[in-house]
This record gives C-alpha cells, sequence and structure tokens, in this order.
C-alpha cells in the first residue's frame, strides 16, 4: 500500500467520525432522541423528555466533550461502579503506554527506517512512496542502526511492566476499597450447591437442610432449592410486560389510540377498549400463574441456594471440599440476583463438563471456518489476485480511485462487518459452558472474544499474506521468530487501516448510536409508541474489551516495525477515553458489579503482545544479519513472564476471593416474622436497638427475577440485618 | 543386539540374584545380622538378639517367601500405614497390566512380528537372530497385520484405563477409610503463617496473637513464633546424643570398656572413666542450653505455628485468604513433629519465590549435564563408534564374550551408577526449593527424579542412539511421531537388558542390603560396637517410585513394539511385589504419612506412558504404510487425556483436602494448667466427665523435635482434649 491509499482511508474514516460527530452534538438536543441519547438519564429521572423545540439545538457544539472530560474518577466510580472505572484505566494506560512509545518511535524509529536504504523506493514523490519505506524492513542489514530499535524493545518493557504494575496495584487498591465501602448484599451471604447427591425417598430439600445443619451448625441460616419453572417463568414475564403497558397506556389516557383494531398488525378484527382488553389478558395469566405455582413441587432440581448467618459461614462452605466425592455438593458463589442467566443451567457435574468440552470443540471449529471471510479480505488487499480471480474488473481496478478505496477502506470494513457477529456468537457458547451470572458468561465471552480476535485478525492476516499456512508454523516452534519477522511487517499497512476503519469509525458509531436511533426512529413510525420498551442499556464488555486490547496488541507489536501505527492509535485511545466517559455518563448503566474482575484479562493480553514483540525481534535482528542483538533479545521474554508470574502471585488472588479481614465485617441476626406484615416495625426496632442497620431485604424475594427458575415464597419472610462484627466497633 | 547377548545379560543377572537371595537367606537368620535384615523387629522388641548359632541356619530356605505372601493388606496397613498400601498397589496394579499385556504380547504380537519378512534376518541360528526380528520393525510394510497392533493398541489404553480408575478409586476409598479411622493429631490443628508483616515496634508473637483473635476469635487457641535457633538446636542434639550414650554405657556396664584414652582415636591422652567424663560433659552441655535459651528472644522469624481449636478452624484459616496482600500472612498446613525438615526454611514470599527458579534452573542444568554419561554408554553399546575412538582395543572387543557384556551388560551397569546419586541430588533441590516437611520434599523430589529418569533415560537413550538432537525434535511437535517411531523401536533390546540389569538386581541387592550390611561390619570389625547407631531405615520412595513407573513406561510404550520386553516386566513386578512386602515387614519402619499422596505421580506417569505409546504407534502406523490405521489411532490419545482430565475433577480433591463432614468430627476443649503437673489427673477427670478423650498431648512438645528450630516451653501446658463433636453423638 502506497502512502496515498492510506491518506485516503484516513480521509474517509475522519469524514465519517466528524460527519458523525456533528449529527451527534445536533441530535443529542431534540426532545425525541433524549431515550437514545441520554438512557442512563431518563432512567435516573434527570432528564425530562422536554417538548419544546428551539432553534439553538440546531447548532453543532462540543460541550459533551467538555463535560465528559471535567468527571473526576470518583464521581466514575460513585455513578457507575467500579468496572467502569476499571473500563477506563484500560484507556488511561494505553494513552500513556502510546503517549511514550509515540514519542520514542516517530522521533528516534522512524527517521531511522526511512534513513535506510535496504528497499531502494526511488520514487521522490512522497505520497507515491510505499509505506514500508517507513518500517523496519528499509534499514540496511546488519546496520548499527537496529541496536536503536534493540533498546526502544528494552525500553518500552520496561516502561509497560512498570505501567502495568502501578495499574495493577492501583485497581487492586480500589478493589478493596470497594469491598470496604459497599453494603453487604444477601447475594453475598448466599452460594449455590449442585450435583446434591439424593438418597432414595428423601427429597432435595431436606437432604440440603440435614447436610448443613450438621456441618454448619453455626453458621447455617436457610436455603431454596432450585425449581425448573421455565412456563412459570414465561406467564410471570408476560404479566409483568402486559402490567407496563397497562401503566402506560392509563398514565397517556392517549384516547384516539385507545381503541385499536386486535388482528395482525391492528389493522384488521374488530375494534376494541385496549385498556379493557390487556386487564382482561391480565387476569386470566394471573389465574395460569397461580395454577402453575401450586404444581410446582415435583419440578425440583437437585441444587440450591444456601445461604449464611455470615461472610465468613458462606466463605468457608465455598472453599472447603464439602462432599467426600468431590463431584458430589459442588459450591459456587451465588451471583447478583439481576446478574442470574442461566438458560443452560445443568445440576448434574458430567453434564456440565461434557458440555464445556462440546463449547471448546466449537470454539475451535468457528476459529478455523473464519479463516474463509478473512481469505477473501486478503484477496481484495492483493490486487493482483483479485484480478486473476475476476478478469472482467481488469478495467475498472485499474482507475486509482477505485483500487485505492478498494485496498485501502473495503477489507477492513468488511473483516469488521464479518466480526460483528462472533460476540453474540462467543456469548451463546459461554453461556452453554454452563456459567449462571451474566458477568462469568461476559468475562468469559471476552476471552474467547479476544483469542479469536488475535488468532483470526492477527495471525491469520499475517501468515495468510503469505499463504494460508498459520497452524503449520506453530507446529514448528524454532522457525516462529524469523517467520513473523518475514511475515509482520509487510502488513503494516493494513493494520494502520484496520485501526482507522475499525477503530475511529467504531467509536463515532459508539456515540452516533446509529442502529438504536434507526430502530426507535422506525418503531415511533410503525407502531405509534416510543416509550413503550424503554430500557437502558449495558456496556458490552465483551465486544468492547477485546477490540480495545487488540489495537494495544498491534501498537506494541508494531512499535519498532512500524512506528507510523503509533500515532492513529494515540488518537483512537483519546477519542476513545473521551466518548466512552461521555458514554458511560448518559447511555449506559451497569446491570451488576464485579469489583474490576477484568483487569487480569488486560493485564495477560498486554504481556502477551509484550512477549509477541519480543519474538518477532528476535526473528527480525536474525534476518537483518544482526545475531548478536538476536540473542541479547532472548532475556526479554523470560524476564517479561517473571514479572508476570510475579503480578500472578501477588494481585490475582484479591480478585477471586475476598480476604479473611472483610468476610469478618458482616454477621446476619436472623428474625422470623409473619409474611409481610410488620417488615418495617421490625427493622425500625433493630435501628433503635442499636444496630448497624445496613442490609433489609427479605430473602425469599432473592432470586425472584432470575431467568427460567422461579423461587417459591414460604410462609415466613426472614429479615437479614447486617451489623458490623464487635471487633470492628 | 543379538538373542545371545541378551541371554547373557539375562544369565549374568538371574545369577546374581540367586546368589543374592541365597545369602539372604542365611544371613538374615545370623543373629549378629538381625538389626540389618529385620531393624524394625528389634526395635519394635519382636526380635530379639539371639545370642545361639545353629547349623541349621547355614541352610538357604524359602520360609521369608511365604511369610511375605501371606501377609493380608490389612495387616501391612496396620504395620506400616497407608503409604506402604499405596506403594505395594502399584505393584498390585503393574502385575495386573503386564499379566493381560505379556498374554496379548506375546500370544498374538510377537508370532505375527517374527513371521514378518521385512528385516530379512537370514540366519536360521536362533540364537544369533537379531532381536529386531522380534519386534514390529520386522512386520511387512502395508501388512494387514498391523491391524492386530491397533487393535492391541485400542485394547491395552482400554484395559489400562480402567485399572487405573479402579486403582484411583479404591485408593481414595482406602484414604477417608484412614481419615476416620486414625485418631486426630495436633498438627493437624495447626497451620503455618509465613510472611507475616510486622508493625514497626510489636513483636511477632504480639502482631499474631492479635490478627487471629480479632479473626479467628472463635476457634483461635494458641500460637508459637517460630524461632531461629541452630546453636541451640546443636547443643540439644549433641546433649541428646551423650545422653543415649551413657544410658547405652550405663545399661551394658562394659567395665573393660569403661576406660579409655580421650585423645585421638582414643589412642593417645590420659585414661579416664568415660562414664563420669561423659557425665560432666552433659552438665556444661545443659549450663549452655540454659544459656543459649534465655537469649532467644531476639531471634524471631516472622512465621508462626498457630493452633486452633477445631479442625474446620485450622482449614478455613488454611483456604481461606488472610491478608488483603494475598503475599502476607501465607498459610499452610503444619507437618507431622517427626516430619519437618527445614534446613532452607525462609519466611519471605519472595525469597522462596526466587529459590524455587533457582532450583528450576539447577533442574535443568543437571538434566542438559547429564546427557554426557548418557552419550558415553551410548557409545558403550554401539560398539563399531567405540573401535573408532579407542583403536587399540579394537583386538579385545572382537573377542565374542567381551563383545557381549560390553553390550548387553556394562552400559546399564554403568548408567545405574551414574542415575544412584540423582535421587539425593534432587532431595538437596527440593527442600533449596523450601518445602517444610520431608514428605513434601519426597514427593517433590519423587516427581523430578521421575522426569529426569524419563528424559534422560528413555528420551537420551533413544534420541541419541541415532544423534544427539533430542531438543531440535521437540521443537517440531508434528515431526515427533515419526522420529520416535523411527527411533524407539531399535533400542529394545538396550531396555530389556536396562529391566534387566537396573530393576532384577536392584530388587535382589534392596533385599540383601549390601551396602548396610558392609557398613555394619566394618563398624563391628573397626570400633567394637555394633548397636551405638542403631536406627529403623525408612523406605526411600524418592529413587524407588521413579524406577518402578519408568519399567511401566517401557513396558506400556514397548508393549506392541516389541512384546518379548514383556515377560522380564512382569517377573520383575512378580520379585518386586514379594520383596517389598519382606522387606516392609521385617526393615522399613514409616517415619511420617501422608495417607497415599504418592497415588497421584503413579497415575499421571501411566497416563504419559499411554499417550508416549499413543504418539509412538501414529508415527509407526506411518512409516509401515498404514495411514489409515494413524489416523485412527489419533481419538485413543485425544480420549486417554480426556479420562484424565475426568479423574482428576473425581478423585484428585481427596488428596489435597480434607472434606468438610471430616473436618466436623473433632473439636478440642482447652484446658490451661500449672506447668508440668496434674496432666494425668487433668485427663482422667476429662474421661469422668464423658469426653471422647481420645487425645491428649501436651502443645508445646508438638515441634520440640524441629531441626534447626526450637519452640520456647511457656509457663503453662496446654492439654488438647479431642473430642467428637455433638452431631456425630
Amino acid at each position: 500500500m502506497i502512502l496515498s491509499a492510506l491518506l485516503t482511508s484516513v480521509g474517509i474514516n475522519l469524514g465519517i467520525c466528524l460527519l458523525y460527530f456533528t449529527l451527534y452534538s445536533i441530535l443529542r438536543k431534540q426532545p425525541g432522541n433524549i431515550p437514545i441519547y441520554a438512557p442512563r438519564l431518563v432512567a435516573e429521572g434527570k432528564e425530562q423528555q422536554r417538548g419544546e423545540f428551539n432553534l439553538e439545538s440546531l447548532l453543532p457544539t462540543a460541550a459533551w466533550v467538555t463535560r465528559a472530560w471535567r468527571l473526576s474518577e470518583e464521581e466514575l466510580l460513585s455513578i457507575c461502579g467500579l468496572d467502569a472505572v476499571v473500563f477506563m484505566r484500560i484507556f488511561i494506560f494505553s494513552v500513556r503506554v502510546f503517549a511514550f512509545a509515540g514519542v520514542v518511535g516517530i522521533l528516534i524509529l522512524l527517521p531511522i527506517n526511512y534513513l535506510g536504504t535496504q528497499l531502494s523506493d526511488d520514487s521522490s514523490d512522497l505520497s507515491s512512496k510505499s509505506l514500508d519505506s517507513f518500517s523496519i524492513s528499509n534499514v540496511n542489514d546488519g546496520s548499527n542502526w537496529l541496536w536503536v530499535h534493540f533498546c526502544a524493545a528494552y525500553v518500552l518493557t520496561g516502561v509497560v511492566c512498570y505501567l502495568l504494575y502501578y495499574e495493577y496495584r492501583y485497581i487492586s487498591s480500589k478493589r478493596i476499597a470497594y469491598f470496604y465501602s459497599s453494603k453487604p448484599q444477601p447475594h453475598e451471604f448466599t452460594i449455590l450447591v449442585r450435583s446434591i447427591p439424593l438418597p432414595s425417598g428423601s427429597s432435595c430439600s431436606e437432604t440440603v437442610e440435614s447436610f448443613f445443619t450438621e456441618n454448619h451448625s453455626s453458621t447455617y441460616l436457610s436455603h431454596s432449592v432450585v425449581r425448573r419453572t421455565s412456563k412459570l417463568q414465561t406467564l410471570i414475564s408476560d404479566a409483568e410486560k402486559l402490567n407496563r403497558k397497562l401503566a402506560h397506556l392509563k398514565l397517556t389516557n392517549d384516547t384516539p389510540q385507545r381503541f385499536r383494531r386486535v388482528g395482525f398488525l391492528g389493522l384488521f378484527g374488530r375494534k376494541v377498549d385496549i385498556l379493557d382488553h390487556h386487564e382482561k389478558r391480565l387476569e386470566a395469566l394471573e389465574d395460569s400463574v397461580r395454577l402453575e405455582q401450586s404444581s410446582l413441587a415435583g419440578k425440583e432440581v437437585p441444587a440450591a441456594f444456601v445461604s449464611f448467618k455470615s461472610l465468613l459461614g458462606a466463605a468457608t462452605a465455598l472453599h472447603i471440599q464439602q462432599g467426600v466425592n468431590p463431584t458430589e455438593w459442588v459450591t459456587e458463589r451465588a451471583p447478583e440476583p439481576r446478574d442470574v442467566h442461566w438458560q443452560f443451567f445443568s445440576a448434574s457435574f458430567i453434564k456440565r463438563w461434557i458440555s464445556m468440552l462440546v463449547v471448546f470443540v466449537a470454539c475451535a471449529a468457528l476459529t478455523i471456518l473464519f479463516l474463509i471471510p478473512v481469505a477473501i479480505v486478503q484477496g481484495l488487499a492483493n490486487l493482483d489476485q483479485l484480478e486473476t480471480w475476476f478478469p472482467f474488473l481488469e478495467s475498472i481496478l485499474n482507475l486509482t480511485v477505485v483500487s485505492q478505496v478498494i485496498t485501502g477502506y473495503l477489507p477492513s470494513l468488511i473483516l469488521q462487518q464479518f466480526l460483528s457477529f462472533v460476540p453474540p456468537i462467543m456469548i451463546m457458547l459461554s453461556s452453554m459452558q454452563g456459567y449462571i451470572s451474566f458477568s462469568q458468561i461476559e468475562k468469559s465471552a471476552c476471552i474467547k472474544v479476544l483469542w479469536f480476535t488475535i488468532w483470526n485478525i492477527f495471525f491469520a492476516t499475517v501468515l495468510s499474506g503469505t499463504a494460508l499456512y498459520q497452524v503449520s508454523v506453530f507446529l514448528e516452534p524454532d522457525k516462529i521468530p524469523s517467520v513473523l519477522a518475514e511475515a509482520v511487517p509487510g502488513q503494516a499497512s493494513f493494520f494502520i487501516a484496520y485501526i482507522v476503519t475499525s477503530g475511529w469509525a467504531s467509536l463515532s458509531s459508539e456515540l452516533f448510536r446509529l442502529t438504536p436511533l434507526l430502530c426507535n426512529y422506525f418503531r415511533r413510525i410503525f407502531s405509534g409508541t416510543a416509550g413503550d420498551k424503554f430500557e437502558v442499556p449495558s456496556i458490552p464488555y465483551h465486544s468492547e474489551i477485546p477490540r480495545i486490547l487488540f489495537f494495544g496488541l498491534l501498537g506494541i507489536t508494531y512499535f519498532f516495525l512500524a512506528p507510523l501505527i503509533l500515532p492513529f492509535l494515540f488518537v483512537y485511545y483519546c477519542m476513545g477515553y473521551i466518548i466512552f466517559r461521555n458514554q458511560l455518563l448518559n447511555v449506559y448503566a451497569p446491570k451488576y458489579q464485579t469489583g474490576g474482575k477484568l483487569w487480569p484479562i488486560v493485564h495477560y493480553t498486554t504481556i502477551f503482545s509484550l512477549v509477541l514483540m519480543h519474538i518477532i525481534a528476535i526473528g527480525i535482528f536474525g534476518l537483518k544479519e544482526v545475531p548478536l542483538a538476536a540473542s541479547l533479545t532472548i532475556p526479554l521474554p523470560i524476564l517479561t513472564l517473571l514479572f508476570n508470574e510475579y503480578c500472578q502471585n501477588r494481585f490475582l488472588p484479591m480478585f477471586k476471593a475476598y480476604p479473611m479481614e472483610f468476610l469478618q465485617m458482616y454477621v446476619v441476626c436472623m428474625l422470623l416474622m409473619p409474611h409481610q406484615s410488620g417488615l418495617k416495625e421490625c427493622l425500625v426496632q433493630c435501628l433503635n436497638q442499636g444496630e448497624d442497620c445496613v442490609l433489609a431485604l427479605s430473602l425469599p424475594l432473592l432470586f425472584v427475577d432470575c431467568h427460567f427458575l422461579h423461587y417459591m415464597c414460604s410462609e415466613e419472610t426472614i429479615v437479614l440485618v447486617a451489623r458490623h462484627s464487635q471487633h470492628h466497633d
């Protein structure tokens, strides 16, 4: 690719970005678009759906940028929780890394590369110069200038490791502070027990009761057996939906809309009063819910939620093997009620194990099948190949503009479209793996999407650019450095285009929210009701984080190969920092809190990027006939991996379990009281007695909003009153 | 190697075995040898050192074989503990595997191999036939007979996996039964805490006390800070030695020996009454012990043993992260007092981490350096090479007997001598790694020796037989099967000789105990005192288990390549079964109990052997031009690894931690009472009160016999009285 093709691509994308930014700053001020651009504020009641229209709102302004910029980390933490803060730390970390790398790369490495004569690109015109003349390929073989690259690799590794350590420590401390400041939640006192061995003749509930009263006599509080109630769940959610609709109808009291035909699309059938019609349907639904509830007892699953009187009790049951047979009485942390997501819940150990294997095979198959679109994209990037495939296109392809668009812009656009299918598929696969909470599924999907991206974008592009022989390369580990060193620098231009197309454009469309905007628009046109299905979205970590980290990988690996990539990345991260702060402020609301559990993924990926960079460096120095530099680079990946090992020992346990000190902070007083009465009085009494009452939740409501499973209300309601344990007074 | 060379080697070793057996059955009946051949019985007082001599005892008998054979597993368990039972299960498992493999190999595979014509070995004389004509190399390329080998590989894998599962389940159940039947030990209620963060101005003891009373208020019992007292320890052990000597002298009351010169070797200096002399020295020693003890307070190490009132309390402290910083308050199970071994004890996390890295590097270096003797041994096996190295030896080497001895016997003998240095080195490396108990060190050394043996004997022999290019082979994973398939069958004869030399001979010398016999003999001649340093040995698992498992690996990998190896192995395991039962009965006494923790090593090694066999099979079928069989073998290693994964989930946790039910079995009543008085009365009182008193040990004595570290006696003695917890009544 020549410089002008790159500039075409940058130009197109810069145009799109500016267009989106302008449109955003205009559209977000239109009253009808508020639920699209600030759903979070609407839901919190901070922003009303104003009806007026004024001309001023048609002028594009940059007020949102300053608002997003001014937001402090404490505010972000209080608004969006720790996960969002950790997400923003990825940008801060990346901006720091690429600010440093950019200065070194552009001021030192780029001139050295450009002054080399290896490629002997004679065109004196800068714009038609191949991008390769800015890469390390242009440095003469055996030149002493390569020692500058060698030093740069060492310095960058040091800086990145220091920043990684700093961030890991910072986020760990944030996480601990988060533990101590957050109120104790009922799910923290609860574990999920699966694979309960049922002796013949006794029910699951009895078995659980007797096991835990025997083995956890001092801390056991109560339990509730899991029941398979997909039908009931559907009925309840239908009822809830109808209820919301009714409330909305009653609120608006929109008489012309009140009478509608009940047939196909509201066009045929007799006209009825919808309010009346809906109320009747709701009553019928409630009847069937009651009917279904009474027939529930038989649908027990050998799994149960078990609650304990103290955090320590729950942790003990979690960390210590319960049954003599380790595949029975398998314990697991109970997820937050709003986080439960278990379409593929299975109580048996063997079934979960098999489904994990199946998912593994499915992932591998998907990865292999995806090579097909990648190969096609690569065909587009190599115009000559396209001409041999479709000879009739020759005349069109010879036009400069067409060829520049095709080689510079189209391949990454197509790749991006294909890639957009991957995150939902991975979410599906992860949920099939048997996780019971959406946070676990999302984390697992995030890792899957990340490796998929690295394999199918980085390696497939790098290696199929020369031939589709990836797998065979990895079967000869000693040849990996030289193969990568030969193939990687050549793809620098493609990846610069990819960053611009996929990165910049995705950021601006993230801001502009094109799909929700269009959906909202069409819904308003066709159904006439706007706020009917209003829901605040949550940030899709599993598709955003892999993309951000993949760009980081590109930046680190191409740092000394083709430093031209660094300014584009720096711009990407700066833009991302502002845009995502804005979105977190206005659009997304956290669905659940994991307490920053996603950070280790960022850490590992960065370590992987560094080691990949080192391997390529070893290969490059070998190819460039500086064998001493190649052998002196070998300690670098070893030191990096040792650093990673140390970090894993030092910080990772804090992301897996609570420390003892925290577990001792709260104990639960149990109060039994009659069903639904006196809850408030009871709490007031507790508070008067001087308890540090921080938690008052009736347990039977704990897992009420789970999908496909439902918890039956018992006769009595248990109030959990947590208090600080004595020694903290 | 030809058949007659093999027979020479077998003959020599069979001769040695028979000689040793005969000598053993005569010598063990001689009164003076009883401490050598039955030290365990002597220590238990079952066998007296009889003074008489009768002629009958000079006749060799086989009574010891029947005695060893008749011993039941329950008897073995009660005499030697679970570890010995698990050790014997290795032989039972191996005998079963190789009985089956031997029948299949000799009756089905061997005739097929022999009837092939690939190698066209024309010598009609059976004894000069090359051993290769009994191996798979002799089967014609592309022959359909190879499908029999294919089926045999599948059937053997199935049988071995079934037996592995059966044994794992059996040993797990034994382990659980062992938990429930054994009395609770003080060390089970205790953990070792390292890396204690010391706030400035407060002592370690205060920090530990405040931390555990705060975080484990209901279960914390007491603690004792670790002190670095190597000088005190030396003094105490000197005093103990003197005390023993005195007791011995007083007992024998041997007047002529009572007066001796005190100078060099008892030859010069003035004559003194040794009893008097020793008593004076003991008094002086006791004075210095007291002096040293009073100056101990300053030598605290930031580590402590912490005891809890219940097993559950100890398990909670063990499994739950204690400090907010995971590298502080690191907990670990306390070892049995007699098992403590901590020359290289270090309380700091970083130091231990670095020493682990150093040991890893040292292991790798040792493995590489060991290739030198292996290469020399291989030179001996290839006579031609030896002749080119040392041309003057040509005339001697051409003698048939010499060449047969050199190729058949000498190489494995030399290799064995070199190998005998490895276990002690590995023990040293493992103890440097920072383990605090000998059982952990031995287990770690066992694994190290095992991999060392597999790498340096199997791979180095197989691959350096053609060239010393092992490492490069493993850098090209796709070529491993074909390289192994080419190299492995050729070394069958060497490994048969190795089994006979190293296996058979080591077993018979194990029975004969040549080294202790000679030591004892020389000691009696030179010093005149026999029973002075009498100590019952414990079985050296770290050198025995790797050898036994390595033979298993040879048997499984050569099963279908060269079935001629199988009868030799079968004989080895049968002999081993009888001999080790005899030794466990008479010689070895267990130093400590791990509850069968060594079994997982056996399991993993067998799985590795199976997978190695499959990889070689894939290569062989490829080489032999039956590509369909090669591809149909590929599922076999995958299925085996899945089976291993399942076993790991199903059984391994039982070898790592106690289940909840067991932890609930005992709680401790704490009684404080004045120093050294009323212990017995107190216990009697407890028993009268109806407590199920099973444990009465004064805690300060708990870790008294540790090496290099010593626990100061406190003013009060704590009596631990364990009782079954209520719910088991």
